[in-house]
């Protein structure tokens, strides 16, 4: 496979959601750096680093049986000459669900981006569980489950 | 009060961590941008956008009885010129718990700097529970509470 070569940190984001959906190992591999150190914290999940590690959890993730749509809103770019920050809202909805079935919740997103000799690259991507709608605004910013969490 | 001048992105997270343990909302907010678009996830709270807003949500965090020690750990540094990203986990110990009593669990945090005409400045602070020690491989990336997540 030829590597693709992304010209904007906004392409490589547009690559990562597109390979994400089609639940394409090579190309979703295809938009982390390779020579670098790479993040990938999925929701509530770990720290993964190195893009084996990586590599490793998107095909876990993509041997399930759900495939999904995922729509990206709320997107706030910052960009400063070799790094780009792109935080936005992942929402999901799952192909073929019914109508009463529970959908994904939303996740914040932060991607960070790298312009490399091949291009802009994802180096970053931090993923969580965003509060519904419903818990939009909450009292206590440090909220959660059992445990307690201070901020 | 007289601004700090933060000469490293480092300079500005230990600030950071600094005014969080003291519950000092003045020296928070002063390791804050000013001027542009600032954004900051607390662990499972919505994206608070620009400096009142997360202002106040510092103000609500840090009138709280609990006064808590943070200890920084497995930090990854990326630099490009402009932007700082810092990833580290966060652990928490409440001052004066007893010895049986639950402590916070971990964070993911994800703190982006910029370096602006009065040093450097954290632009976004995202931060997420870490899974304990237990789970620290689970073997489903996207896990999570009753609502499926999906990566």
């Amino acid at each position: 496979m030829t590597a693709r070569i992304f010209p904007t940190a906004q392409d490589a984001e547009n690559a990562f959601y597109e390979a994400l959906e089609r639940a394409d190992l090579e190309a979703m591999m295809a938009v982390w750096a390779e020579d670098e150190d790479v993040l990938c914290v999925h929701p509530a999940g770990p720290r993964l680093a190195g893009h084996a590690e990586i590599r490793r959890s998107w095909a876990q993730i993509f041997s399930g049986p759900a495939r999904v749509r995922v729509h990206v809103t709320q997107q706030v770019a910052i960009s400063g000459g070799m790094i780009a920050v792109h935080s936005v809202q992942e929402n999901f909805s799952v192909e073929g669900a019914g109508r009463g079935d529970a959908q994904p919740a939303p996740v914040w997103a932060t991607n960070v981006y790298l312009r490399t000799a091949a291009g802009w690259r994802m180096i970053v991507h931090h993923a969580s569980p965003a509060p519904g709608q419903a818990q939009a605004a909450p009292r206590e910013p440090g909220g959660g489950a059992p445990r307690k969490i201070l901020h």
